[in-house]
């Protein structure tokens, strides 16, 4: 560790391959197929884990992340997010290389579409269960209908299904109301899969979000899971109760830099250049971030928890009871588990495995 | 701008250069000196226009950016950011190349420094005037006296003042609060450079923070001022009245993905991976940016003001008011001016200059 000078991305190479065979064996039993979200680690050599766990196919956010994941040889790619048609010239590049997905969530998009596309796609219609970020409503059965009439006779468009992501479980910390979410929205998607399937055989239901996925243990209508950020886990998964503290398999490593008894804090290269101020709130404060000691081989929590309480670009800062005071001389490295691994990982780039000690080729 | 695709960083070249030329003017006839923090657009190109105005020294907030800029040959650069003796390496690298400027915010740190320093270096303590951030306090000249006497034999450490950044003035709307915060923290700085300018002759005191040198005119007792943030301006610092809206240099482009008319909302790629997760509360409800629309060399707002309601990774949402839905169908590009452009300049790296219609070499 002593080579880590500045803030970087510290993975536990057991617990992401422990999260992702747990994942893939929960996808198993409950028979539904498994495309992972590869947007959490957008990593060439965690992607290459999944593989050697039997995972085939993707979904990205973004057709960049296509690009870069389709360099590694992936052949089945979902771009889960509505399709961006400035980018028509990438969609056209990807579907002459591999199998690729996109979304529709817009009708309006379809001239444009139709004009322009040059080569076969998947796609899915988008349906909005209920997180109101985009997609179909689920009664809009019209729109859906003309969606898919306008486009009947495109054999570059065959229809594959529908698609939703459940992202207002990421608010909720009860297990009880997760499972209302997924029953409601799961029920809307298998109905609507079941009512299309009779013009569209084999078209599915697919569904995303790691609480859900984490969570709960059948899928019942479900064809396909799609969760991404579970490779990692984080502080809200944690919070949310979507994991253990033992699954938490991403921590960021950030210098002491600064200390100030008179008010027990303490200032860490840190700041929202690497951790994001992506932040939830706890007893009305807003956190961070939890602070974790170093180990050998790992990082552990301090029995009192210690949160990253507040972040400017490069600076993090948080309050230390006087018992652990001492540990955090200037110049002393430790960890501090993001609250949103995604964006955390995003901005750091680079992932440090901490069991052989090796930088992640990304 | 048919050739954007996806999520980018538009800048107004003759605006930019506007910012920079009316900074220098106001601290040469306020007689201060000027010394401008490149944390904020951190790119090779914009630094030369600060060039091009006579600029000489700077301010960075990471090694990594001094090494940078070090690059582009600039010769005189502080690190404001309090020392990271984990990469005392890079200090000794770059200080046997050019003047370096460290900052010392803690005393804890002396005995690492003096045992691994190797080149001289300027070294200022850094002072908290009272945004708690990081920091001496005013008050407590025993300390800092005890840190200039134990480094006092050392020659490769250079006493050269005491420098400020006064944060909390981010978080004023009044011009009345932020004068009071400047008199209070530049008094308290003025008379510790001038009770130590007696050991010490030639020491400074120097002032950061864009909202201050942006609404100040005179600065009594102050050397040298580090406003980073005015090159491009943002949202932020127009809520803070710092700007007019007129003096905002930079917008992130970003194409409309889907529109959902039931609720009035638009869909954006552009989301947390491009405009951060910074935020500003205006009436109760939390603001990622300003939709703007593009035009000829330019951009616009909207007589009704359009903001950033909700974003995740890669979505934005906007609820769009009925009398502009028609400007926005999907494939549209349209503007944010972001909450706070330093993170969405060092998220998105690329720079689009409008004006000549060129990417920038960063």
């Amino acid at each position: 560790m002593d080579d880590i000078v500045s803030p970087l991305a510290l993975i536990d190479e057991d617990k992401c391959r422990r999260n992702i065979r747990h994942m893939i064996k929960k996808a198993r039993e409950a028979n539904v197929s498994f495309r992972p979200h590869f947007k959490t680690h957008q990593s060439h050599a965690i992607g290459r884990w999944f593989r050697d766990a039997g995972t085939e196919k993707i979904a990205v956010s973004s057709l960049s992340m296509a690009e870069y994941f389709a360099q590694d040889n992936w052949q089945d790619i979902m771009v889960a997010f509505p399709v961006n048609i400035r980018e028509v010239n990438k969609i056209n590049d990807l579907a002459s290389r591999l199998r690729l997905g996109i979304l529709i969530s817009d009708a309006d998009i379809l001239d444009a579409l139709e004009e322009k596309l040059v080569n076969f796609v998947d796609f899915y219609l988008k349906i909005d269960v209920g997180s109101h970020r985009t997609g179909f409503e689920p009664g809009d059965k019209a729109q859906m209908e003309k969606v898919l009439q306008k486009v009947s006779g495109n054999p570059k468009l065959r229809f594959k299904g529908f698609v939703a992501h459940a992202g207002h479980t990421y608010h909720i910390t009860s297990l009880n109301d997760v499972q209302k979410i997924f029953i409601k929205g799961s029920e809307a998607l298998a109905e609507l899969a079941e009512y299309f399937r009779k013009d569209y055989p084999g078209i599915i239901a697919s569904w995303g979000d790691t609480p859900t996925c984490s969570l709960m243990n059948e899928f019942p209508g479900i064809d396909e899971i799609r969760p991404g950020n579970f490779v990692f886990y984080d502080f809200m998964q944690y919070h949310l109760a979507s994991c253990d503290w033992d699954h938490i398999a991403m921590v960021v490593a950030t210098p002491v830099v600064a200390r100030h008894q008179q008010r027990n804090e303490i200032v860490l290269y840190g700041g929202a250049v690497h951790l994001s101020k992506d932040s939830i709130e706890i007893d009305d404060k807003i956190i961070y971030g939890e602070v974790v000691r170093l180990v050998d081989k790992g990082w552990e929590p301090f029995p009192k928890p210690i949160y990253v309480n507040r972040l400017s670009q490069e600076h993090g800062i948080f309050y230390c009871p006087d018992e652990y005071w001492e540990e955090f001389l200037p110049g002393t490295l430790v960890g501090v588990v993001p609250v949103h691994s995604c964006l955390a990982a995003d901005l750091l780039k680079n992932y440090y495995e901490i069991t052989d000690n090796v930088f992640l080729n990304i």
